[in-house]
């Protein structure tokens, strides 16, 4: 993926950048003037971009920790896994990455409507699937990887639990363990 | 587990309820003055007992989803796990359920140390390994059954993806489908 260049690039990665230094710096509260100045932007232009503070986080916390893992293309479904994976885990084992996870699910409020904040990531996840799918390999659906590798990797940081070295690649083994063999299409993207 | 009874057991039941309703009513911040005025204690023995707000709020919330969702003692360890995630199913599709855990996971400040707050439930949950174990049944341990059934549950709460009817028993079934069928000793608690 390249990434688009150009002003508005330059603004949205000095901005992320600014979230991130000051949630590192435990200022989780920091109002929008703040990251502003922090970015040497207009607080206008972040109101009119993002439109309110917990946007402006979202859109960051998601932006970097989808940036630090992304999906390759290998050939085999399992190393594709593998290395998004790994990449996630070593995300989680980063203290900045495991504060914009903690950021992530603060920021979502009690009664906010359900959105799919897990979206991007999925829609990349797919590809990979349906990539492993045209060369005839048996494979999850989204939700089975989120359930055997995302899900115990977040929780344990969500819980201050350890990070193991080699808990992504165990992980990801236990999903590819579970597939039947038989690569017969499977329900998409079910609950 | 018999429930302690006595005037110390009615003003942690009764705070606890307060930080729950609180909690349920939007006032995520609601200080400890307000928590005993609603509890209908004096502040004093809040702080006294809990020390601080998080602490409270950390105690309230592990003994509440505790609460929800015990782990039976039936004879068949697929039973006991069924039981109690679907205790847990049932817990996470409840709004005071989720707000609870939201509050859990948001409670732990970032630059904490590392503690156990699965512990508790990790307790209940070995205690029920050990009796299958003793029957002969192949079991999991205790890190296998929070990444197959906990995270996947709690991760569809933090992230806001429905918890659909019968989520639970699928990933009871899957953790059990994926044990080996050799009762050997295995490993008790690992990374």
């Amino acid at each position: 993926m390249t990434r688009p260049g150009g002003r508005s690039a330059r603004v949205r990665d000095a901005v992320h950048e600014a979230v991130v230094e000051l949630l590192a710096a435990g200022e989780i509260d920091a109002a929008i003037p703040k990251i502003a100045e922090r970015a040497g932007v207009n607080p206008t232009s972040i109101y009119r971009r993002w439109g309110s503070r917990d946007h402006l986080l979202l859109d960051a916390a998601v932006t970097r920790l989808r940036a630090k893992s992304p999906i390759p293309d290998t050939g085999s479904l399992r190393d594709d896994l593998l290395g998004w994976a790994e990449g996630v885990e070593r995300s989680m084992r980063d203290r900045r990455g495991q504060i914009l996870l903690r950021a992530l699910v603060a920021t979502m409020a009690p009664d906010e409507e359900p959105v799919e904040y897990l979206r991007a990531r999925g829609d990349d996840l797919q590809n990979a699937l349906d990539r492993a799918a045209a060369r005839g390999e048996p494979v999850p659906t989204v939700d089975e990887v989120l359930d055997f590798v995302l899900a115990p990797l977040y929780l344990r940081v969500l819980f201050r639990r350890p990070v193991e070295p080699g808990t992504a690649a165990r992980l990801v083994g236990r999903l590819l363990t579970a597939l039947p063999a038989d690569p017969a299409p499977r329900a998409g993207r079910g609950g």
